[in-house]
């Protein structure tokens, strides 16, 4: 099994990347092909010392930017890591790519390269989020922020396969994120999503409310990529705020900054759950290809983790299980 | 100043709207029209002493519950304290509703018996957020899911005014939230926003993103009524989380339960800054009336709080200014 990944994607590259890859080897019976400039990745390699079989380097000159548009891969930098990383995954015999960079263009350059998966006509990428249960899969989170009701149906069977296949909940249920619990709340489109999801979607337990995306009563929530990204990025800015106001407040105690260490070891075993790092990365499906997005302040753990989530995809055969499920030919037990 | 209060609306009415009530009248110069169930307004009101000829009950028999379908007291029951108190704004010499109660149903029936505001097509409604800086104001947070670019531009330009003459923000910055900062982000919908929004509404600072909705960087966020209520839900179900995960870990360490309530204080007072109650409600701005809805579960403080905002409504002549704002013959100055 080949894997490949992007040296040159995200805020830590290549550094974290390549750490990342190093511990990944190590703990998974895998081979990995590191794209990006070689003498950067060369350099970084020398810090450690691996099964030099189990790694090889292409080189890739350009790299994409975190806030070049998406075109860019496709249009300008066809030698840039993320265009070379994703032609590898059609050409060779490579399984999967793993990428921290720029999102949109990872988006764009697979869609464009690997083609759609059949059946499916728009990407679609999916989030692992902790909640009080365990954990849910949130779908779209960005790929999509303008889709068709079609489109998140294709989602929600998607998401049931990877759920089940990759994250081994055993027969998950789908939920559709909507402002009220109601069949008939919502605008049209929403309405229009939830019939089409009734007619076709195994397990489906009707609408969420937001307020119940982290109480893991959904296995999969179901939104449009506009939607699903508020969400992930207020979730994340008011975690901060909060951080920040907590911090602010409690300087202004001593007694407060002698609570706050007695908590200290509580606070970061739930820093940990939270933790994107445990679940790697988000998977890009709809595409015809195994790809992995990692945060874009990815640590070596969190490369690792993302790779060690493609391997599981590809054990599972989940680009065929896929295809069956969308075309309503599924046997997902 | 007459306001019509909602006796019935609310998880603990009629007795957290009549305390409310009473408190209001002792700290405001105002006079207050109970509508809802004669008796039961009674009982509360015997309850305290205050000026009798401040406070006047108007017998509403039916009540609409929190999760009847909008349309009801325009169709069903017109006998409701909703349908009958927005009808005392519209034919008696009333200035302002307030009430706690089913938010689909109070704009359902404010939008069709008080009619829009001149040159407005759709109600909004806005929600004051505490913020790391104090407070934003956040437009639509649910009454129009489903709306045209149009639309949210009168959301600004009347969120511009609230923000100014309500909440006294001297020259109040305009954010569109979008899910990345660049105008060419987002959908083809949010695409046009931003650029009828660019041509019309006075300090328009352009895209905001989801992650910084709770850091303070526009006076007014502006977004549709879907993602708006989502932005709330999310963040409330957000913190409910996090918090019974905060409980759940420190119940397993008796040093972690001392360290918490060293904290206490400190705890109390983020509490405070962040509690609904302080902005007591979310006003309904496109309607041609002044209406207050209050959070389902308001408590005294919150509805004292929501006659307050209406109050400043008045004396400062917002829908005037909304409907100049609009026309763009404004003179906010």
């Amino acid at each position: 099994m080949k894997i490949v990944v992007d040296a040159m994607g995200g805020d830590h590259a290549p550094q974290a990347v390549v750490a990342g890859v190093v511990e990944a080897i190590k703990e998974f019976d895998v081979r990995i092909v590191l794209v990006g400039i070689q003498e950067k990745i060369e350099v970084e390699l020398k810090k450690f010392t691996y099964p030099g079989d189990r790694i090889e380097i292409v080189h890739a000159p350009e790299v994409v930017g975190m806030d070049e548009p998406a075109i860019v891969p496709i249009r300008k930098k066809r030698d840039s890591s993320i265009a070379v990383g994703i032609n590898l995954l059609k050409e060779a015999d490579c399984g999967a790519f793993v990428s921290a960079g720029n999102t949109g263009a990872v988006v764009a350059a697979s869609s464009f390269i690997l083609g759609m998966l059949q059946g499916v006509e728009r990407p679609a990428i999916g989030l692992v989020i902790p909640t009080l249960k365990k954990f849910s899969f949130l779908i779209d989170v960005g790929a999509n922020p303008d889709p068709k009701p079609e489109h998140l149906c294709h989602s929600a069977l998607m998401a049931r396969v990877y759920t089940q296949k990759v994250l081994g909940v055993e027969d998950p249920t789908i939920g559709l994120l909507n402002i009220g619990e109601e069949a008939t709340k919502g605008g049209g489109f929403v309405k229009d999503i939830h019939k089409l999801m009734e007619e076709r979607v195994t397990h489906f337990i009707g609408n969420i409310e937001a307020n119940e995306v982290f109480t893991g009563r959904a296995d999969c929530i179901i939104c449009d990529g506009f939607v699903g990204n508020v969400v992930i990025k207020v979730s994340e800015g008011l975690m901060e705020s909060a951080a920040t106001l907590l911090r602010r407040e409690i300087n202004k105690s001593p007694l407060a900054i002698v609570g706050a260490m007695a908590m200290k070891s509580r606070l970061n075993h739930i820093k940990k759950l939270a933790d994107y790092a445990e679940y790697g990365g988000a998977p890009l499906l709809g595409v015809n290809g195994v790809v992995m997005i990692s945060h874009g302040r990815s640590n070596p753990r969190a490369i690792k983790n993302a790779i060690r989530a493609t391997i599981r995809e590809l054990e599972h055969n989940i680009l065929t299980a896929m295809i069956k499920e969308v075309s309503g030919n599924h046997r997902l037990h």
